[in-house]
């Protein structure tokens, strides 16, 4: 597979070298997104998938002695795409790819970063998204599972990463990387496979859910579950509940972005609107601003993986037993968490959590916040804020 | 009416004195809802009321000259029940109990403080509410208005409080007070009756809404109308949207605790809770928690009336006309603003916006930050920490 990818980045190299003699540095990688199946997952809670198949996209070169490697691992609503292009004429790379290339922060020049599809992956009618869940065909029926897939959880994720990276022969992980969600998969896998992890790093992320964003989280699923078509998880034969799934989208874009960054981009409020005014239901342009977008998201996105990945986010402390601390008493990677100070979602003091019994326990963590308007999305537009940061601690011993 | 008012409050005194020497300072005054009605109210967007009825209390005695009046204004989830009890058997005492009564920072020995329910008050179905909305009888179909009532903004719900003083021929004020949702009539009073209003106190508040709130409580809405039973607003002869209501009010509740106070109250997460990985649809104790109570009290709620004031919030922007300066530029009272510094809902920005404008046209607002651990509920229950300057700015000249 990694041929592949060289061979469509050698073409894209050839087809724009005439043009850009500093391609390598101002263009982006072109990237493939490639995919992984196996058989018979147990999952956490005890139960059997039959197949599982996730996307998973690649930058830079695996090493001889495969020890270059950098898993990331993604967001909520997020997908595999971390870096670089499908194709040229994309209008955007991948999220990260401000930090992920040759020369940035995670150097493709050095090391081999590949990153995932997670299980149940919120938008598996994207055609860039490769993953498994409650819309997904059940090999026992040939009918999509439903409410019939079992539950998983952040642990579920990463042994799935773990199946994907044997299969590549890869033993080893210089670090591991993640945002939000993924903060909590890099986190469990220096949990899960603490001998295999050498350097963790949470960007806007947490050890463990509390009560309060456990309830945040829930009113992301409420929506979807209100929705007539929901029809108790059962919808794939009829209208998906595309309603609940706006309303979802649209209370995660608004509570991932700060006030000052929102405030900017929407239109500004008018004053005494007269379609307000003439009814409760009727919408403003703000309101258009934010539901539009989530509307044309909606139909990507499932409504079933969205209830199984809130669920996955609420059930998460690191370790899956016990508690956070003994949990965390299983690293033996180095880490470093990057919280955005500006966030309203997973606010700077889930992270403190987690590095107060990190010290605690003597294994000095690094702590850094983003500064930045975004809020939460900060840990992705603003993380350049943090290059060096990152750079040093990948390049450390 | 008054009369009534003192009546009570003068048996109760009876009744309590043997008991309690000190009954005045430790056992809380004991009021009485009243009534007040009025007729052809035109709203704001030039819509006709046959009939407006609203309910109001009173603490402390009316002088002579009428100028010793403080109108208390709620918030989004309140009543006009800012104080006292109205049996000695009530587990507690109106809402800001703390800072009025006999020699608190709302002095009722020196103050007549008045309070009332606004128009749309989400709770129509609570005895101890009285309220005119779309769950009111249309007096000319004898039916529920539904979605007929007229879209009413913040200026409405202060010329029904005009008209309630006016019935008391209290022309002046010597100051209002209101938190939250009350922040926004307090504030537009001043605008509205600059010439009535000698002091103005906006607690956890803000001058005009931002898209950013806006869409906040555009999520509030969402719920209800999902509601299979929410029928367009039409179900006043069937079943009530409880399911979205009860969905509304968790989310309001959440997002107006503050994680630290949250975390202390809810019960501790669990670890692999067996319920919650059976099925995304089956609930934990943290939730059961959170919506349990919302569920008891979605019954005493209005689906319609939540919307209408999602709405009238929505609308705000002091004096609702031209932008929030020219607004502001009507105001001649003093001002003091005292928002919450961990709250997450109306952020102090918000309230720091209204100063800064108040400070360019040279009218020397006042301004402090509450501290404490609860969040937007800071307004409410840390309020007696800024006691002291309340009482200050109420006593000045």
């Amino acid at each position: 597979m990694q041929r592949v990818f060289t061979s469509i980045f050698m073409i894209s190299a050839v087809f724009f070298s005439a043009s850009c003699a500093a391609q390598e540095a101002s263009e982006p990688l072109l990237v493939e997104k490639q995919s992984f199946t196996f058989n018979n997952y147990t999952t956490l809670g005890g139960e059997v998938i039959p197949e599982v198949t996730v996307g998973w996209e690649s930058y830079g070169e695996l090493n001889t002695a495969k020890d270059n490697v950098i898993l990331i691992t993604h967001f909520f609503s997020g997908n595999s795409h971390a870096a670089g292009k499908y194709s040229a004429d994309d209008v955007l790379p991948g999220y990260w790819d401000s930090i992920i290339g040759p020369g940035k922060a995670i150097d493709t020049n050095k090391f081999f970063v590949i990153s995932s599809d997670t299980l149940v992956n919120a938008f598996p009618n994207d055609p860039n998204v490769i993953t498994t869940g409650p819309a997904s065909l059940n090999p026992e029926t040939g009918k999509p599972y439903g409410l019939d897939f079992p539950v998983v959880t952040i642990r579920d994720f990463v042994n799935v990463q773990y199946e994907l990276l044997k299969s590549l022969d890869i033993n080893k992980l210089h670090a591991v990387v993640g945002a939000s969600m993924g903060s909590l998969q890099a986190l469990e896998w220096s949990v899960a496979y603490p001998d295999m992890v050498e350097r963790m790093v949470s960007v806007i992320g947490a050890g463990a859910m509390d009560a309060w964003t456990i309830m945040a989280l829930e009113h992301w699923a409420r929506p979807i579950k209100h929705d007539p078509n929901f029809n108790g998880g059962d919808y794939y034969e009829g209208e998906a509940p595309l309603t609940g799934i706006t309303s979802t989208l649209a209370m995660i874009t608004q509570q991932a972005m700060h006030p000052v960054i929102m405030n900017m981009r929407a239109p500004q409020p008018e004053v005494m609107p007269e379609t307000a005014l003439e009814s409760v239901l009727k919408s403003t342009p703000v309101l258009d601003y934010l539901f539009a977008n989530s509307a044309n998201r909606a139909p990507l996105a499932d409504g079933n993986h969205l209830l199984y990945l809130v669920r996955a986010n609420q059930l998460f402390v690191a370790g899956h037993e016990g508690d956070l601390a003994s949990g965390l008493a299983k690293v033996k990677a180095k880490t470093l968490f990057l919280p955005a100070t500006n966030d309203l979602l997973l606010q700077p003091y889930l992270a403190k959590q987690a590095v107060t019994i990190l010290e605690k326990q003597g294994k000095n963590p690094q702590y850094a916040e983003i500064e930045g308007v975004w809020g939460h999305l900060d840990g992705l537009f603003s993380i350049p804020t943090k290059a060096e940061d990152l750079r040093t601690f990948l390049e450390s011993d």
